[in-house]
This record gives C-alpha cells, structure tokens and sequence, in this order.
C-alpha cells in the first residue's frame, strides 16, 4: 500500500533520527522535511546550519557517529591549527565538514538562496528526500537569560547550556517567508501525516511554528497532524530540552510537551516509559501512541516511522 | 660588527628564501620585507594572500619543503570534501592553511588591515622579523594573454601559466598606498642596504615598484640597492619568469633582469653558471657580484646573504 507524504518538522539529532526512519518506511520522494534554521549562525564568516546540516549528514549516512554531530571520516587540522594563531575554537569545525560551509557561504554570499543550496548538497550528497529550510530568510534565536540575552550557539555551545533561561526571542521571524515549497508539500493531495519529530520545543519546534501563516495552514489541513515526545521519563534523550522546561516553570514531561502543541495537533506520541502519562495527554484531547521512541538502532527508528504511520492511518480513519 | 637595518623587496618562494638567509645574518629586528601582494585573490570567499604566507611561513620555519608551497604537515581533508560536493578545488587549500585564511578573511571583514594582521601572524607564528604587505590597499594583477585578460592566480595556477603572454596590468596600483612601514624603514638611518629578491620581475617586484612615489624614494636613498637574479643560466630557478621573458621578447637571461632594474640599482648578484655575462652588466652601470644564488640549503641562503652584505658594503666604500 502508498502510504502517500508526509511533512515531517525538524531540528536537529532528534528530529534527524525520525526522518531517517521515515526515508525507510515510505517511497523515497514522498518525504518532505521541513527543518529549523533558527540556530543558525554567521561564525569567522562562514554561514553555519547546525540543524539542516545534521539531517541532511544523517540522511545521506554522512552522519558522524561518535560525536554525534559533524560530518563522518572527520578530522580536526583546521581546528589546532586554528587554536595556534590564536582564533576563537569554541566552536568545533572539522576539516571536512567545513567544505559544506564554505561552499555554503560562498553561494549565500553570491546570493544564492539557502533552500537551492541544500537542494544541490542533497542532490550530490545522495538523498532523494526534500529538506527544506523553514525558511530562506534569516531568523535568529536570542537566548534571554539571567546573564543577559545571549545567541542561541553562544548559550549552546561555548556556555554549555548554563544560565538560567527566561525566555526565547526568534529575531526577524516577523518578516521571515515560510519557505514557499514547504507550504505547498502540507498542500499535497496524498498528504497522508504532518509530525513533528522529538526535537526540542522551545529552540527547534517553536521557530517554524511562529513563521507566519503556517499554523493557520496547520490548522487547515486534512491529515492528522502527529508529534512525538522528545521528552521520556522527564529527561531530554539529547540537548537542553529538559533543563529549559524546569527554568521555564514547567514540569519536564511528555504531558507539558503535549500542552506546547495541543491546539494543531491531533496525536501524540509518548514512550513506553511514559505510558502512565497517556490519559493526562488524552484528556488535553490528543490520540496517545505508547511506543518505544528512544532510536538507538536504524530498526527502531524504522519501526517508530512505521508505527507513527500506522498511528496516523488510524487517526484519519477515525475522523472519517 | 652590526651591519645595520635591511630592507628586501620580495615575491614568493625565492624572496623567501633570501629573506631566510638574511634573517640569519642580521640581527633579529634589523630585517624588513616587504612583499608583493598584488597575487593576493579572493577564492571562495577566502582572501588568500600567497607571497606574504610563503615569506611568512618560511620564516617561522613552517614552509611545507615537500609541495614547496604552504604549510608543513598539512592534511588535504577540506579540498576533499570539497571535490565530493562538488566545489572548485583548482586551487590548493590544506586543512592547516585554512586557518590562516579563515583567520585573515575574517579580520579583513572587520575592516582590520591586511599589515596589522600580518604582523599578528609573524608574532604568533614566532619571526621578530617585519613583513609587510606592499601596501594595504586591493592590487591585482592581471594577465593579458593571447587567450585575453586572466586574474593572475587564474593563470598561474589552473591554467598553468600555459597561454602566451602579452603584459602585465596592476589593477588598484594608480591609488594604493606604498605601505607606510616600508617607507620608514627606507628612511633608518641605519639602512645599509635595500635587496630586490630573486623573485619574478615582472609579476612579484614590478607591482611593488609601480607603487606611487617608491621609485623617487629609491633613487633618494644613501644606502645601495643591489638586485639578484632569479634567472640561472637562461632559466627560472622557479615558475614562470623564463618563459614570460620569450614571450614578451626578451631574452631569458641575468642580464635582461639587469635592464629591468637598472634605472634603481647600484649594483646585481648573478650565478656562477653566468659569470660570462658580468662584464655586459657592468656595461649598464652596474656593480656585479657573481657568487652561488641556487638556494638549496639553508647554509647556501646564508653564505649568500653573507656575501649581498659584503657586497653592499663594498659598494658603499666605493662610493665614499
């Protein structure tokens, strides 16, 4: 059977994860997904995309296992050569993984636009599903904090997550265009699910929703629209996630992921761990999948692409 | 005896190389190059600045001896990856050599210039001798050739020097500034002598000569101005200069280098192999030392920057 498409919102090694699920259980152009640029950042000028370049490395199997982030077979010669001139190194940038930034940079500097880019690194890296920038215009998450507001890789990377959040300000997302094709693929005949992958809330999830008009799209279409807990057992399975929930006032679980998401979402999908949690998340008027969703195997991410499909098939069905 | 203050013109690799051999006879703080910059090109968003890396790097005794370019243990990883997705990789960047790049290029985009960072690398990189861009402001040369007008690195490098030239033009050498630390330090009181490097005439020395006011400074000056040969017994001991000589009609030899610098020179270093052509030099007024210029060892850069020394002062006593 045709699954038909699916939209999937993402940011980075979470979101990453489901997609490569996902590019298994459906026909390979059937994929769109739709990928935060909010973490962006301009560093020793090159254009870096944290996130765009996680899912398309993991997606192409050019992801770098043990890190976790970066591209695989890297080396680091730039970097110490770097730190003995005296340059700022708080960011890593292997050798190889810097042909993408320079490359990047030098076509974004030549006013090309970052979703043609990413077509092209797709294209010759070797994926046949469409990652999509959220959008081709720059948005930038400020951190506010107990320090001060502070760049979101600032706080990530060279201040480890440390100061206490207050808030987050998602500069130029007024005037930002939600990228024209992602708006199209949520308008495919076939659309059978939009997810939205276990990626964190607040700082990859949060900035594609508040581009203007595509909640209302969101809100507007046919198919079941799906997240999935990036939350189990009241921790984070990577990144700050949790820690943000605690200093934001909420209690970290999936429950208060739920909460973020209840007014465009139709199902929602918790871990095993979590299945005490599922009428709390029943009762905010979600569909509850309770699944395994900790992908430490391609076979689970493959079987919690397929149960999530199987998840939406049911809930469509049941609208009908 | 201190032999006092040292002021030497230079391109790339054989500039270098006596830059390297006077800087061990001189005292430490007494040298001063001053370097071509007019190869300098921006290459994927880079600003690369090929002779003032090769006088620095060789210097700081980093040079690469085994590509005679660049960095020692360099790794190729970016251009790798670069070739991978797809990129230009006719040009040469190693994985060390990028962070001098990404380093400069990002402080030249901070509007810093081009001779106070090169003296931050010197610094750093460990040479108490001052390097020092001809001039701070954009020269570029280009090429007219059979094939037309080709950026000089274009020629030089993917090209392969092989389409058949027709002149030089110095694009920016009408408004750029001779480096103000160069002309001071051809004012030292102590100056005894200025050293036009075995470096091409044409495309290395030629760009830092057409800078405004140089040549007037040069004739005002006590101390003597002694060239050396960079063509041995009708060939380059390195790239290109042979063969821009034929094209341009002249003969490929010591003493054709001797009319380019006449009108500035008081006195040219040839090689053994050309000590025939000694007494033609000396016919256009020229003092001639003829000693061993094939640079193939440090105590060789040494014994010939020895003997330019000697001969400088020489030619000071004769004149008195």
């Amino acid at each position: 059977m045709a699954i038909g498409s699916v939209v999937a919102l993402a940011g980075g090694v979470g979101g990453a994860k489901l997609t490569k699920g996902l590019a298994e259980v459906l026909e390979s152009d059937k994929l769109t997904v739709v990928v935060n640029t909010a973490d962006d950042f301009e560093h020793l000028g090159l254009y870096i995309c944290p996130d765009l370049d996680t899912v398309m490395y993991t997606l192409c199997d050019l992801n770098n296992v043990e890190t976790g982030w970066g591209i695989k077979s890297e080396s680091w010669n730039f970097l110490e050569a770097l730190r003995e001139i005296g340059g700022e190194t708080w960011f890593s940038l292997g050798d190889r993984d810097l042909a993408t930034h320079i490359h990047r940079t030098y076509r974004m500097n030549a006013k090309d636009k970052l979703s043609d880019i990413t077509a092209d690194f797709c294209a010759i890296m070797g994926t046949d599903v469409r990652i999509l920038p959220m959008t081709d215009d720059p948005v930038r998450t400020m951190v506010d904090t107990e320090e001060g507001r502070i760049p979101f890789q600032e706080y990530f990377v060279r201040l480890g997550c440390s100061p206490k959040v207050l808030g987050f300000e998602f500069e130029g997302i007024q005037t930002a265009v939600f990228n024209p094709l992602a708006s199209k693929s949520l308008k495919a005949q076939d659309l059978a699910a939009v997810i939205i992958c276990p990626s964190n809330p607040y700082v990859s999830i949060a900035p594609i929703l508040s581009l203007a008009g595509i909640r209302d799209q969101l809100r507007g279409i046919a198919a079941p629209i799906i997240a999935v807990s990036p939350i189990v057992d009241g921790q984070a399975i990577k990144g700050p996630a949790a820690k943000m929930m605690r200093e934001l006032g909420y209690t970290p679980s999936a429950v208060s992921v739920a909460q973020e998401y209840k007014d465009i979402t139709d199902g929602f999908v918790i871990d095993s761990k979590d299945a005490a949690d599922a009428g709390k998340i029943e009762d905010i008027g979600q569909r509850v999948l309770v699944t395994d969703t900790i992908m430490t195997s391609l076979k689970v991410k493959k079987s919690l692409a397929d149960n999530i499909m199987d998840f939406a098939n049911e809930i469509k069905v049941g609208d009908n």
